[in-house]
């Protein structure tokens, strides 16, 4: 079932993958219904970094890197590498000659349910990487994995095309298909958002702006 | 049991508190006899804050934030907000709109035994969260928990109003009533510290300045 | 078998010791066959360092850090401290005093698979630490370890006067006595990489620089 | 996205599920390319069951079991309830009276990313579950999940229908479309591995078996 | 603030306990509002066991277990020894030969946020112990801890004299003063049960018996 | 450094390996000064085993059983297999084919710090094994280690020849050229319990027999 590398990866438009990335992970997260975040140890490797990009995706054996240098040839400019090994690995697969590689290529990060090195380099080239792990042990490059084939990674389902934000709170995906109406709903989201901060910041409660006391009293709340 | 909210909370004295920030959590965990740590795994969501505050608690459900508007009501200045969920949870129960709304109020930071998001707003905001996740999952506002209550919060058993001093190093718990008598003990310690810290730096040997050299021979350590 | 202080400890020169430090951990550890790296779950205390020195080896107690201030005599300009404790411990063994006094003999840096403590002063003194945790609990001085023997650390066997190499992708030790030819090792292999480097960043693949399109496809990889 | 209910489900025929039980997690994994093994923290309540049925997924939200009972409307003879929580959960979703009512509809057993309890109840009902956790902790019935909808469980992507393997050594999903024709490789595998055992068992080695002395000698492997 | 045994403690009457053990630890925890759970890695070293006692609560030191001994002299027919370390410990604080001891005082049982050894023989002795961890490592008599103090112990804040309840689902502590009550409430509880169960094996849907499909259908779900 | 299998491998007495068998590991461990226990997380794949035996040792690659085959063929009558991958792996690299093999080899069990498959096979045949993990993740065959060279297993460096006990406690290593000695020191050991055993199942308490009261009040233990 491995050895395969998908060559024709449609991806979401530019403009809603940019727009997608503004927005951050947690407001897409929201804005999809909760969906699509992948699990909680998933780190950056430095603070700060906030990116989406079309995931050009990677199964690969544990402990073994090839598949990397396939995916690369596969990126497009605004592309985010994604890997999921077939059993659980912390192996640093990716330093800083592969960040090279795949920056010259127009990749924006890269997303990987295993390990990473090299990160003091990555973080001087300003090459973000979610990971779940830093680890300086190497890999071989002895079995085929597959490119661009639907994985499971950090316990979301991934397809090639799609869309990956990540930022400090972590991962999300997004369905190439539905990006543009998930960014919609993501903008509606942050204005909301906005009128909310200032009054929140003017002293105003959440209690009162959401108005909770009613419901809050009707299930029962006393004070004391 | 859930459903309580006590307004009338004791704290302790401003300057006390203070004292007690100053100080930091590793001095005033030996100054109150090595009690009242949190577990380790509360880590801060960015390095070099340090910060002391008056606990406003909250007993919340599993995924469920409803309580921290609840809570964000009963606030003081010089507060802090400490969540405790009644079931494991790494979900982010708290975000940039609370922390704005917290703010308004005078809360120092907030201490967490789930997950919190936004972390980069925070960050900017120099709001500060010690937490045993960051992870963007929203929760829902839908059961009763309650606020102003003792709890135990990672390891730590917390009355509404105890002292919370937080750093690098962790959290630590104080007791009201005991917080003066503490800061005491801490100052204490301060002071012996520095005297020992030039003595150290000018080369002089622990083994010296605590006088154990005969202390270890007589246990019987030989040198080879 | 605990009470023991060998003195007479020989240590690499100190040439080669620098010359690991630059090549870093993840090539050291590639120029002697992807070995001796210690356990991922050793984590710098801030990032950015890059360090190598000798190792003064300590078996400690769980929970007690004496041995600590028997080792500081030990130290010599150049060395590390590599703590493993007999049983699993996350305690802060160690603080600034230790770390004052420590650099004060010309310690470069600890090694601890254990707490550490008052990590924001060791930063802001710059002496870095890699530990399995960062907690504020104290420890005792009450029970005999060793120093400068034979231990295993973080699932590392390190022998006394062992070069250690230390950055952001983990612990690396290279016994005193290969120390020369690792760095040889290593240096080749950074002189290759640096060519590699230029290639990749002007967009050349790895599959064509590294040949590996042949020995894919005769494997069986296709492309879709 | 969720408030799902789908009742027309293809199954696999009862004889190749019978079939693929018996021949057992491993093998099964093995006879479809080491694929779609659930992850490895799943574990059997009670040692030595073996069973294989058809999914009825469940997605549910962290803390509440209420589709668990929607679920059970949709069992047919031979199926298996397979829970994945949309957040990270240890709580008890499931127990004794639960089970009364699946096994009354014909379930096999219980596969849940999250928590169960009344083990002791299961074990003495001989309702075999693998889990995340044993625990008391209860749940919720206050939101809506979906049932039958395609799930990722532990890390596998899961499709309603598809065929589920467990045992001690794990869980295992086949797609329901190829079932038979991996249950047909799970089968010429068993019978090759028979003739193996006999020979192992007389004392012949693996190394003359496999004939595998040639080729590590050509890689280098020495005897000392 | 250690150093104290408290000699004066009162239990709950022996029928309340026992009756509090028939129930279960699952039952009780309900019965109680789902409150007093400790944590979920809480596991029996053997399946099977379900007691219930009155807690002789001990804070010890890590890696230290004098004062079980102090602790076993303050046994009364019917208790459990309940043991948090000061600091996180997985030693194994006890044995055999303790467990000889706590028995011939009346003890039923141990539960130890810490580890357990000699668990064959616990097993064939029968003497059952929920424990953080299974450990042949040894502990230490060198520093005080205190004995019938208030404890937060894996979580929960046990004070001398609560009742413990332990079974293979957990571990859960009713305050003495409530345990009656909380006793009546678990009996209804089963009973409620019992009649649940009957029509629950009988076929009938808990859909229909807790009439549940109104509010689902209110909530939105949908049947396709 | 792989690529290596020591043929001439001393190994203890076998009365001496049967005897340590015999006392277990608690009791060899700290007959040898609580030295040479693995990890915690080692534990055994049924209840009840209790062996000891000469380590042939395995270093081998991650997800990698090839040199299993190899070290099948220097084992004797009573050895123990030992396995330590060299970067973290729960891979199921043994299950019940190489048991069959090993036992037709005299082999008692097999120490593993990574994972093992076909539990229920090798529970039947009543071949033990302590590992890390039970995953029926399959290995491959394509990379050399080394058998019989020295090895850090689980966190313990363990030489060929080395006797390993092993029970429920854990599993503890003893350097071949000390065992007889450490015998001595736990039959000892064992005959001093056993009289404390009787006098601890008549009801004296440890505090009596250990003569620890003069010392607990010297310290400062207050009854209250």
């Amino acid at each position: 079932m491995s050895g395969r590398v998908v060559r024709d990866v449609k991806r979401a438009e530019r403009t809603v993958v940019d727009g997608l990335a503004a927005c951050g992970v947690a407001t897409v997260h929201e804005a999809q219904g909760r969906t699509g975040l992948l699990d909680q140890y998933m780190r950056p490797i430095f603070p700060g970094a906030r990116i989406a990009g079309s995931a050009v995706t990677i199964s690969a054996p544990p402990g073994d890197n090839w598949m990397l240098h396939v995916a690369i040839e596969q990126l497009q400019e605004g592309d985010i590498l994604v890997l999921a090994p077939t059993s659980p690995c912390v192996d640093g697969y990716f330093g800083d000659l592969l960040a090279t590689s795949a920056m010259a290529r127009g990749c924006r990060g890269l997303v990987i349910n295993a390990g990473v090195r090299d990160v003091r380099d990555l973080t001087q080239m300003g090459f973000p990487v979610w990971s779940k792990a830093v680890f300086a042990q190497g890999t071989v490059k002895a079995t085929l994995g597959s490119v661009n084939v639907p994985i499971v990674c950090a316990g979301a389902a991934i397809l090639p095309g799609d869309v990956i934000v990540a930022d400090d709170d972590g991962v999300c995906v997004v369905r190439q298909e539905t990006a543009a109406k998930v960014l919609e709903k993501a903008l509606v989201r942050e204005k909301n958002e906005e009128s909310k901060r200032s009054r929140l910041a003017a002293g105003e409660l959440g209690l009162d702006i959401y108005d909770m006391r009613g419901k809050l009293e009707a299930m029962g709340l006393r004070y004391e």
